[in-house]
């Protein structure tokens, strides 16, 4: 065996990819898949404008609309759609998957998405389906933002439906069936940090990692636009730190209504936590309590840092 | 007149100045009048080993402990020490300084440092004190972070004590005694961007914009702390997005508790008004408005981006 087929055999193990939903994630995959050299062929599915350009990055080699024919064609189906089309979608790709073929998405919630996994491919939904979730790009969306390094060094989390696969912090990849082993050590290879969690787990943390910075930056963002005039001269008076905190609110409503509506008791639970620390922050002001907070607080960023 | 002559007295329009208090700020404020040649004697006011630091970094020609001492050298005297502690300092300067010396600082909040100086200076407040607040620098603190551009193209707020000075956004230094347009000159060469305001609107304005991102960041913190042991596995699922909002946490305690402590009415309102905007947010999850919030958020942070 000549060292170059080795190298072939080592950088195609996904074979035919199909990338379904060609914006941020699903255009960076596809360049992240191309530039490591994992897949034979990659097909794209999305409107017609972007296909075009995806082919023009060389992001896909081919092409379509039809989301079943672009399943059929995939030994791996990445759905790149925010989460709630994803279920929908699933539900119609599902008599269209090949013999073998591994399903995974990029939703940035878990719960609703591995419920419906287990309803359409029943005993077979641990084998068919890996969940995922990348915890890449935010702010910037569309095929447009598309960059081969968006999942660099990124966390991204994988769900197995399996029982005992799912043991949060232990990459126990060797417990999933070979083809899911293969979707793992590819994203690895495209530099994502692999984690495992169970959809619960999941969708709990990221209510508070995730979906509640999201939610202060935009409620931070309306505060100021009740106190003031978006013309108000007054409003020049801000620094960096401002900056920093409104930086979420730039996200994508559309994607934030969908992640909302997926996770909505944690996402609700984690905000009633917020009003109460932020009103027990303010009846502190003042009192010895409120040094005390201020550097539990600076303590417990630290860690997040390292 | 020889150029030099000219040059000479155009980069050295505030003479002797003093800097009490030689941390972040009064260290690097040294060390940027100093790079512009806008001081003919810098004396710097701190603990020995301060003095000791700043006159190896250049950013000082002599140093004392005694702050009635360093206020009686300078023609322009920089409070730059935590704002509790400089209206403490200005009570004991005040029979010290020169004859049209002027007196400024960087406190964080106006309010309660102009009462002071009116209480202190009567009819004469305006003349001698022009408070000030350079929104720079944050999380890191100390001398060894000081640096000679920490206020290149920040926003440094004056708030004259004289009536009709003080509208905001306007740029009204000409109705400045002469010897304060030279302090507002000498910080433009510092690249500073002046603004002027009055006490009340500045530390109203900087509740919303500065002090409720910093409340926030130390909240999330809280909320999270106490949501998740600090070792749980599960926190290594999170983005840049939560190190985002978690940046400004890592502020100075001591120096949030003086703030809070000089500014607490506002900073209250700001929280409360901020605990309504979270709730109304929790509250429309899954509803129509959730969207219309987000847009309306998203378009005012590009407001305060631009």
């Amino acid at each position: 065996m000549s060292p170059s087929r080795i190298r072939i055999v080592k950088r195609t193990p996904l074979k035919r990819v199909s990338v379904i939903g060609l914006g941020l994630m699903g255009g960076s995959l596809a360049l992240a898949l191309r530039r490591a050299g994992l897949a034979s062929h990659i097909v794209g599915c999305g409107r017609q404008v972007l296909v075009e350009r995806a082919m023009e990055m060389s992001a896909i080699d081919s092409g379509c609309q039809d989301v079943c024919e672009a399943a059929s064609a995939g030994d791996y189906v990445f759905l790149c759609t925010p989460v709630e089309t994803s279920i929908v979608l699933m539900k119609q790709i599902a008599p269209h998957l090949r013999e073998g073929a591994v399903l995974t998405d990029v939703g940035s919630t878990k719960e609703t998405f591995a419920a419906a996994a287990r309803e359409i491919f029943g005993a077979q939904a641990a084998e068919r389906v890996l969940p995922g979730h990348p915890l890449a790009g935010r702010e910037l969306s569309g095929l447009e933002h598309a960059s081969a390094d968006l999942y660099d060094d990124c966390v991204w989390v994988l769900t197995p439906l399996s029982a005992g696969t799912a043991k949060n912090g232990a990459n126990d990849a060797a417990q999933l069936p070979p083809a899911q082993q293969a979707l793992v050590s590819a994203l690895q290879t495209i530099k994502a940090r692999v984690v495992f969690s169970t959809p619960q787990e999941h969708d709990r943390t990221l209510a508070y990692t995730s979906h509640l910075p999201q939610m202060l930056s935009t409620a931070l963002s309306l505060a100021l636009a009740e106190a003031f005039a978006a013309d108000d001269p007054a409003l020049q008076i801000h620094a960096g730190g401002l900056r920093t905190m409104l930086r979420l609110a730039a996200s994508e409503p559309k994607m934030w209504e969908q992640i909302a509506a997926s996770n909505q008791p944690n996402i609700s639970a984690a905000l009633e936590r917020m009003e109460a620390t932020l009103k027990a922050l303010r009846e502190s002001l003042g009192q010895p309590e409120f040094r005390a907070k201020f550097e539990q607080a600076r303590e417990f960023a630290k860690f997040i840092k390292g």
